[in-house]
Parts: C-alpha cells; sequence; structure tokens
C-alpha cells in the first residue's frame, strides 16, 4: 500500500492530537525526545515500539542512550510523512504513557 | 565497582580479539555499525544486546533505522573505555553472529 504524501493542513491536525512532537518541515519529519527513569524503562518502551513499527511495517529512526530514546519519523517512500508516521507515533506516546519517567 | 580507564596498548589488544570496531582516539569510544537482514533481525540483536547491557549494567549508545543498527561505547565515568565496554562488545558481537546479514 503506497501512502499519500500528507500536506501542510492536514500534518497541523495530526500534530495537534500529540503530545510533544516536533515537526521539521524541511525534512518532513517528527521527532521526540523520550526520557525514562532508566534503561529498563528506555528499552521496555523501545520493544513495545518495535512491535507496533513491524506490526504497521514502518519504522523509526531511532537513537537511545540510558533512559533516553530519540524518535525521528518520516515515510521514506513518500518524500515527506504520511498517515503511517502519525499511527507510529501515536502507538509510541501509548508505550510512552504506560512508562514512568 | 569503579572500572579503571585502560591505557593504549590494553585498549589495542582488546580490540585485535574483535572484529570490525573502529577506535575513536579523541572521544574514548569504540564504535561499530551492524548490519542486518530487516528490522526483525536487528532489533532482535539490540533485544539480545540490552540484556547483556543491563546484566553488566553498562549501556551502549545506538541508533538504528531499519535494518542497521550503529553502537558506540565507552566508560562515561571512566572518562574512556574500560573492560566493560569490551565486554558488552564481545557479548553484542555474539548477538550479531547469530544472526543473518
Amino acid at each position: 500500500m503506497k501512502m499519500e504524501k500528507l500536506e501542510r493542513p492536514a500534518i497541523s491536525q495530526l500534530l495537534g492530537e500529540l503530545t510533544g512532537w516536533t515537526l521539521d518541515d524541511s525534512a518532513g519529519s517528527i521527532s521526540k525526545t523520550f526520557k525514562f527513569a532508566n534503561f529498563v524503562e528506555a528499552f521496555g518502551f523501545m520493544t513495545e515500539s518495535a512491535l507496533a513499527a513491524e506490526k504497521l511495517n514502518h519504522h523509526p529512526e531511532w537513537f537511545n542512550v540510558y533512559s533516553r530514546v530519540e524518535v525521528k519519523l518520516n515515510t521514506h517512500d513518500a518524500g515527506g510523512l504520511t498517515e503511517l508516521d502519525f499511527k507510529l507515533a501515536k502507538a509510541m506516546e501509548k508505550a510512552a504513557a504506560r512508562r514512568t519517567d
């Protein structure tokens, strides 16, 4: 399934449904830094997010050091943001909400 | 347990026991990029590495996008490399060797 690249009004609306994500307009990506209590919580979040990503067949770029996870989402094939990015962002929000920070 | 910062001869010897790791002398770190067949293999490697890291109480800095995992190891508290970095590197080598690339 080829996803349609979203235009700015749709992006703004979907961003409004998330918390703490930053739009990089030129890169066509959204990003967020998640902070947890320790490595176990951070990697627990990553594991839950990885399952969601694999299910969506849409994967993050992410960096982890100890309790911090920096996430960047975009849809390479579409050259920007698609609904998949926001679906994955929402799944990650849910996974993070379950964990202390 | 406070680990001793390793001097260059010890680092060279331990590096020689690993494959494909690069020493960044100024940063006091070693790094390697691992490539796998897909995200599931890459995250499987990360999961196995995470368990080893938690057991050692010594954690990596790492970046993942799809099938690629970039790892950097150093011991912040010691201001350089210690045996812990090489223990974790070896555990990661083992975890990677189990997976196709």
